[in-house]
């Protein structure tokens, strides 16, 4: 006895509310992974360039995390603008893409305490999951023919492969990591030359 | 004088607003109850394994609760989807779930703090309650006549059973931890099974 | 040279989505305040009723904070049913509203920190402050005519009547707490039937 | 192979809800930096004006970054009254402009923490650069003509002035608590007239 689907799939606009605000949140609290540099008593004002110099990690695990939660909501937004009709398997994907997303700020924070090989490889897996499991999005609603007519499988296919670089550039950065961590961090900065060409290029 | 409820009733707009409001931010408030595990200074690397294995439980009790908000945010959905009228008794009942909703990252926090047979009833007992606001939600809209036209009595006790289903598991792991914690955990698994059925069959 | 204020007030949604999110997270963050039961090492399960006993205030400040901004919620939702259009009048005092609703949870930490004398005089007072706000965006947008049309000034008052029940409970509870805090807490149980009563009589 | 940008464009409604959410929760969380005052066991009542006192920069920080992101929140929904079509540039803009709203409770922190010349520099800093962001958002929109027809060129230079009149009176207290901290504070209250006669000469 199944439930009316149209009516369901109607219901997409809360689907995206949830989404955006899970988004709005976890993109907002990486803030609090900062912490306030503490100077110590009768330390003159010219130790504080010291001290922010020394959290540098956390300032760039903010950014970085606050810039990629961006990038996955542009391709999240780009993903629902092709897909017309939704079922139970895209709510749950989302919703998995969501935990994904919560997790974040907590791999942030570890990140922000470890700045090391650990902490570098535990951002970087976690944002590969996070993109993977959009992707996945994108794979099922395009195998299940949810996706809007008229849109010719070489376009789905380059729209994979947009979401695809961001986890291959993670991914990379793991294994740059294991053998040169201050590499590995550096190897992030390649998200920006490949994720502008695909803006301008796709 | 009554307030023209018409113009009201139109205003379920701002209602679901709020409730999604509220459901992302608990739901990714979660993840602050995770603690950033704390290597003690000197320690290689390789204990990390051991440290991240001791708090299993705040992993897990993150990804459960956050899978449990999921499915009732699914079934808030489900609900509104039928309600095409609705009264202050509905406003107060959706109030009611909320404060359940947003009580959860704390009863997930007492989980992880204590995961023994305290913690587990204490956050079996919580997701239950929650569970019942939505079952309670949906019978009242049923029985003021809220609910669309053409819903037949079958449908909506098809629903409630789907309603009841988490809530009976999460009763169900009170009585089993009462004899074994352990087992009782193991309990919620069977959330897997039967919403499954209930998604697929229903 | 004047901007096109019809275009502006058709931004209203933006507004009420602002204040949906406000209202969300302040009434969400509440449950931060509540601490996780601390079991001495040792003890047995036995000592929990105690401790929780002993938190009493903090789940009662809890429900109340969630509860008082609940129906605040619902009288915002009132006065933007009757309003039509906005001036930048009614966009800053909307802002006042946010801002002490946005302090709500920081004045509900002080009676959960103090629950005697001065923490109920400040809850109380932030929540008579906040529901002031109110009566004093309906009574703007009723000066300035920008109520519909056929809203009768009868109805006006009357609504006037209930925004201001909230704060009046408020101010009672801080007569009472200088003499008797005990009662001072009571009497906030007077917001269940003047509610009660509005709801149904109005 | 550019995917149709026109479908895009219609998308608009999510990066508002994404930024309505940022703002929501940026404005929101501010409250989390107010401590709670601490009571010396055994002090009397009377000692609370004196430790409120002591905490007035963290309240009057609460207030000036509550009020100055509200006025932000007005201007960004000023700037898209009146875009009528968005592309790429326009949402990385606006994620930036997010990013700086997300740094501002951190600022916060660090003021209330330190209100000193670092401590109202640093606060000031972020306040210029988040109204920077807005203003080359406006000048952005305006040089790539994406605003809607019919905006005359005086009008969109007075918008523009509009929106640096605050990073202009933030530039200006950093440079007077160069010499003057106390003073540098009150330079913030020059907000007020300049506001006030933006909004109802122009």
């Amino acid at each position: 006895m199944a439930l009316p689907f149209r009516r369901e799939s109607s219901e997409t606009d809360r689907m995206l509310a949830l989404s955006d605000g899970v988004i709005a949140i976890a993109i907002t609290l990486l803030v609090l992974e900062i912490t306030v540099p503490e100077i110590p008593a009768g330390s003159p004002l010219s130790v504080l360039p010291d001290l922010v110099f020394a959290q540098w990690h956390e300032f760039f695990g903010f950014v970085l995390s606050f810039l990629v939660i961006g990038s996955y909501w542009v391709n999240h937004r780009r993903i629902f603008i092709h897909i017309e009709r939704h079922d139970a398997g895209i709510v749950w994907l989302n919703l998995l893409f969501l935990l994904m997303v919560a997790f974040i700020p907590f791999a942030s924070s570890v990140f922000a305490t470890y700045p090391d090989q650990f902490g570098i490889m535990f951002l970087s897996g976690t944002l590969t999951l996070t993109g993977l499991t959009l992707a996945l999005l994108w794979s099922y609603a395009s195998r299940r023919e949810l996706l809007e007519e008229g849109l010719g499988s070489r376009a789905v296919e380059i729209q994979a492969a947009r979401f695809l670089a961001s986890p291959f550039v993670f991914v990379l950065s793991i294994l740059v990591t294991a053998f040169d961590p201050g590499l590995g961090i550096l190897t992030w900065l390649l998200l920006i030359p490949i994720n502008g060409v695909l803006q301008s290029r796709l």
